[in-house]
């Protein structure tokens, strides 16, 4: 099974995808747990390169090209030889990122976006959970730990009530695969509810 | 006026190129000089991501996806601007490499290449320059020169020969923008071809 884990900045993404793996793994299921951008060592170079620099370095058409050159390596490098050896792969974002992400910043680009998937990429995963969170929330939580509030900074809480409603949106029109999870309360609550949609 | 140069490697796009641009500067004309893959900053760092590592460090169709960025980074921060300012541009290679190469490589990806130059780039050569030579021909120029031979060595005299047939099946499929020039003789014969063509 192919899941991944979708939603805003310091949503608790990368913390319901460590605990599903562990449950998974507890069961004595094979799991290949992994993050995008990056994922396999020739896509982490391209986030590397992604991140470098500065904001304005490429244009946001550049960067969806970078973002699915390094989607296409992190899929056949290691998300399709895992799922091929019968393993489950759990990733941290995938392409709903690049559809939401990219959607705010172009709202024309997101017919560019599913174009450039279905020639280059194709598959998607079997079920996507959208953690979602109010922003002020994930903000507060952010700021005991450093480091997302830079984020919140330089885009605005405003872009994170964008992106909260970009990726409801997608959600609604695609229910069978995308799963919203309350994100609010304890990783212990959360992480049932994750459970219980599975 | 937007031309292009292309031809296996060694074949004297570089030269030609040059001159052209000279002769039309001579003539008062305002030309920007540029070459594939780089030519932007941007694009220039894709390139080293490109042509640093392994041969197989990414798939063809990975490489076509960062060879695509580039090209965007290119067309966007070179070559429209400089077009949009009444200047003249001759870029040493475009996407006619991207298919001959390519199309080489996995012949299925052919498709893959246009759909993606139509979806991303758009933009033709308004005349494209074919340098056309007989590897054996290059390869006995590049031996004065040192460097290129190592290209020969690695891809092969035959990957040679098959890029020319390439350049020359492309050339026979689009006569009206891609003229091609013998590329025998002195660098003064080619170059008065490529005038005489203009
Ligand atoms: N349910 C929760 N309650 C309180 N804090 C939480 C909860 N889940 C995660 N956290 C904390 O909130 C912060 C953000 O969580 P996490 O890193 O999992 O989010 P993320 O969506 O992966 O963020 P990013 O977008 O930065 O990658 C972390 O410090 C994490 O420990
Ligand atoms: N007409 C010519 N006769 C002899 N030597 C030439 C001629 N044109 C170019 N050369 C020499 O051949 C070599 C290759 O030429 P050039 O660099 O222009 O080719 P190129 O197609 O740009 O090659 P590359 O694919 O390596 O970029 C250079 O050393 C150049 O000086
Ligand atoms: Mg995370
Ligand atoms: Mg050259």
């Amino acid at each position: 099974m192919f899941i991944s884990f979708e939603g805003i900045d310091g949503s608790g993404k990368s913390t319901q995808a460590r605990r599903l793996a562990d449950t998974l793994r507890a069961q004595g299921k094979s799991v290949a747990l992994t993050r995008e951008p990056g994922g396999s060592p020739g896509a982490e170079e391209i986030r590397r390169l992604l991140v470098e620099g500065q904001g304005e370095r490429w244009s946001p058409e550049t960067e969806l090209l970078l973002f699915t050159a390094a989607r296409r390596d992190h899929v056949e490098r290691l998300i399709s030889p895992a799922l091929a050896r019968g393993e489950h792969v759990i990733t941290d974002r995938f392409a709903d990122s690049s559809r939401v992400y990219q959607g705010l910043v172009r709202a024309e680009n997101r017919r560019l976006v599913e174009a450039l998937h279905d020639l280059m990429i194709g598959i998607e995963p079997d079920r996507t959970f959208l953690i979602d969170i109010e922003p002020d929330v994930s903000l507060a939580r952010g700021q005991a730990r450093g480091g997302a509030e830079d984020r919140f900074e330089s885009l605005g809480l405003t872009f994170q009530q964008q992106l909260r409603a970009g990726f409801l949106a997608l959600a609604a029109e695609q229910p069978d695969r995308i799963r919203v999870i309350d994100g609010r309360g304890s990783q212990d609550q959360v992480a049932a509810r994750v459970l219980a949609a599975l």
